[in-house]
């Protein structure tokens, strides 16, 4: 048997983790260009590097990019993306999607590609065998691990998703292998936001979690778990709740 | 302008974040029958509940299951799945892998079935436009979030993958535009392993961070990431490297 891990967590380190959890932002116009000191990068992308992965893979890379002309690449990319996708929205949603301000490539320091090398150690791995994709969610793992060790050293993350993955392989050479997972834009803030700005400009609210929450089967709104949400519920009237 | 958050991160928060990170494991042979309280259960589905997702779409569910019964089901489909998947491995390696223990279905008193639905909202979701993944990556940050809190609270996860997701439809009743991501187990602990249960049977290594680190495209290992990397590795000779 191998030696355990007693570690507890104090109240205060608890705190930590569910303070990182709930003031987690996806950062894009609050970008300060103060660098970020490479021992704080290194920390924080070591905790993107021991997430949980599928078979104990890694499969996972981290492309740093600080380089002006990098980014400018990867704008050229999102501006295409971005002008595609207002074409796919009702005309009545058309110019509140135009509104956002969706990325802050070339403001933040540093941006970052998280990739999936779908062939590591070779190709039979376990725990991918019946559910091919599990080595893509291996990567996003590591997303969030480095988006909430950010958080706590005070470090924004914003996730650009509005690219076409085909430019992200050419600009950064991605053998063919190698999926492109994530595109992150990285930087100390002005703030973090109070909440999610498509919550605070009205176009979707907050689910309750309530809502989403099942027992023993889909749809099954019962049981112990949401007596508990109910009674809190009554004690908080004044909580968020959609 | 939104609000600010200004919370800051005292030292041993940010240990607590840290601690999260580096100590959380896969938990598939410790789990002890003690029960979960409500309260605990709460919190750390609220965590995965305030993960980020693409469009702020919050696409997933939470099946809590503690019915014997739906876990014999599920232990059903994965006895299937394993012996199929044994199968795959060359002859040198199928010892080994039926030698590992992959799950905790039964043991655990609590087991999680996460979801992404992926008609939320609508079928247009910001920044789901190019990436039509994004939406299932959301759900797996839910589950990353979970995963992290669960550890703070004591409370060890298992994800186990060798399952065939038409089975867990079937089981749970899942609509056709709702995916299941992720069967979890959950449940407190004789311990927490000090390293990966497939790295301490030397299944595979651990890479280092310089490995799986690049600057500016893929295959570039040079730049301050890099140096300081190099400073550390040399000023403590005995860390664990690949």
């Amino acid at each position: 048997m191998p030696e355990g891990n007693h570690s507890t967590f104090t109240e205060e380190m608890k705190q930590g983790v569910y303070q990182a959890i709930h003031t987690r932002r996806d950062i894009r116009a609050q970008f300060k260009p103060d660098p970020i000191p490479g021992e704080v990068l290194v920390r924080i992308l070591e905790a993107a590097h021991h997430a949980p992965s599928v078979g104990f893979m890694q499969p996972w890379n981290f492309i740093v990019i600080e380089d002006a002309r990098m980014k400018e690449a990867v704008k050229g990319s999102f501006l295409k993306a971005h002008e595609a996708s207002a074409e796919l929205f009702d005309e009545s949603k058309r110019a509140a999607y135009r509104s956002f301000k969706l990325e802050g490539i070339v403001e933040s320091p540093v941006n970052l590609c998280v990739t999936c090398d779908r062939s590591r150690f070779g190709p039979v791995v376990i725990g991918r065998t019946t559910q091919r994709e599990m080595d893509l969610y291996s990567s996003v793992c590591a997303i969030q691990n480095l988006w909430l060790a950010a958080r706590s050293e005070g470090v924004g993350v914003g996730w650009v998703s509005i690219l076409y993955p085909k430019d992200l392989r050419e600009i950064f050479h991605l053998p063919p292998e190698v999926v492109p997972v994530a595109y992150l834009c990285l930087g100390y803030v002005t703030h973090f936001p109070e909440r999610p700005e498509l919550e605070t400009a009205g176009w979707l609210p907050r689910l309750s979690l309530k809502e989403v929450l099942f027992s023993e089967e889909w749809g099954n709104r019962t049981g112990r778990l949401h007596e508990i949400l109910e009674r809190q519920k009554r004690n908080q009237p004044s909580k968020e709740e959609f």
